[in-house]
């Protein structure tokens, strides 16, 4: 699959998400040289046309853009460091996971050391990796990304959030929050219907309607924000927190957990000690924007 | 308006959802009856060709089919019960805000009156109504709903639920911890990214995205949930509960709120202290089903 107009790359770490973005590079045609701290899982991406690196350092001098997913930072750091060489000419794309200050950290380093540094966040599943449905976040200098973006739209779509390298960790953090929040929110409303009989298969279909029609308000939720006005014209907070009751009661009752609805209530309840009680919803970001 | 081939109907209570169902049936040509505790709301709509009931008991004499929409359930019986008139070959449909153990008592107390008695949720604003956007949520016996139908249909998109009289209440609850959770989770995302400059209207899209894409992973999950059967294939709590760690981290460092991250951590960590780390997310409806 070695197509000489495509251009080389390097994948470093094989764990299941390194695999799948080499797979992904050599199905592309592209000359693709993988390096793992274990061997085993090279021989597999050998065996399907891969270059085997003897070394970090030969690793990265094989292709000007070397993709790195290990396990933490720390790795990264160990593995891009070994030998203290100079990184010169090279541009590493960082697709580990990791906090925003890591990736701030970790770009001071390598362009220190002479690299052209993008951090990244990859939104998929490893199955994913090589169709557009893989949404793969991109910060660091456009230009950085720009030279290897045909090289990068192998993996998935590349998606470029800013010059800031903390981006892309907070993008992720971000939307961890909302894919863990909406399966809570489904779980405790199965844990209540499943008490009369309502099985999860049942449920699910609506759970899934409400949260996307609420998506869809975002955007216009958004500029209340950005205009820091929030007039209740859909319902205002005082009234959203007697439906709140409404639902600790029923779990109560019901006796299912009531953690997530008296944390629901608890933000409500300080917005309206705070005087917001006759303001719509997303006058909520004071609270969520204060330490607590 | 008035068409003589329409199902009369009687509408009481006309807070801003109350007038908008009695608007949705004149329009759909229903000659409607209304009542309400003050008449100026009464006026406004006998100019748009309603008819105007001289007591409770009037109102519900003037029409097989009576839609009550009031302030709560305690209303609901004082008005439906004033006079202590028999209610005989009724049907009620009672849209009133309340809990399921509400509804199954009125509905109880209805039936023991001689009524035929559906509970119903409003899944929608007032302007939405006479709307297919309008869902609108109906608990009780099937072939009472049946009878009413086409004349419910003017008002939005009739879902049965089943007969058990509390469902409506359950899913309006449900419904809204869906709600508030997507709003929540956007709002820890919208302050965590303005923290590093990225406006609201910017973020609002991709947390759109990410709810979209996760609701449809719900009736997958939900399999999962009727089966009992939690088989970690795209990742296990344990993996999880690493990325709450940095969502934690991150919305310290950032100096945002942490409320959220802790609880959305202090549910997995529950999970896997019970033994099930090992296992996919929607095993967390042991945790979410056990009253804490």
């Amino acid at each position: 699959m070695d197509d000489k107009s495509r251009a080389p790359v390097t994948v470093i770490g094989l764990g299941l998400m390194g695999q799948a973005l080499a797979e992904a590079l050599l199905s592309a045609g592209h000359p693709t040289t993988v390096w793992n701290r274990t061997s085993a899982k090279v021989d597999r991406l050998v065996a399907k046309g891969a270059r085997r690196a003897p070394s970090e350092g030969h690793a990265l001098d094989a292709s000007p853009l070397t993709i790195i997913c290990v396990t933490d930072y720390r790795a990264v750091r160990s593995i891009l460091g070994a030998g203290e060489r100079a990184l010169d000419g090279a541009t590493l794309v960082n697709l580990t996971s990791g906090s925003s200050d890591q990736a701030r950290e970790t770009a001071h380093w390598a362009q220190q050391r002479g690299a052209r540094y993008l951090d990244g966040a990859i939104m998929a599943v490893p199955p994913a990796i090589g169709t557009p449905e893989a949404v793969i976040l991109q910060a660091g200098r456009a230009e950085d990304l720009e030279a290897h973006e045909p090289t990068l739209r192998a993996l998935g779509t590349i998606t470029h959030l800013g010059a800031n390298h903390g981006l892309a960790a907070l993008y992720d953090s971000a939307g961890l929050a909302m894919m863990w929040s909406v399966l809570n929110a489904w779980l405790q409303g199965t844990a209540l219907l499943r008490t009369v009989g309502v099985d999860a298969a049942t449920y699910a279909p609506f759970a899934q309607q409400i949260a996307v029609e609420v998506a869809g308000w975002l955007p216009g939720y958004a500029e209340q924000i950005d205009a820091d006005r929030f007039p209740a014209e859909v319902s205002a907070l005082e009234t959203d927190v007697r439906a709140m009751e409404h639902l600790i009661e029923e779990s109560e009752a019901a006796g299912v957990s009531t953690q997530l609805p008296r944390m629901i209530k608890a933000m409500a309840d300080r917005a309206i000690a705070a005087g917001h009680g006759g303001e719509q919803y997303p006058v909520m970001i004071e609270e969520f924007s204060t330490p607590s």
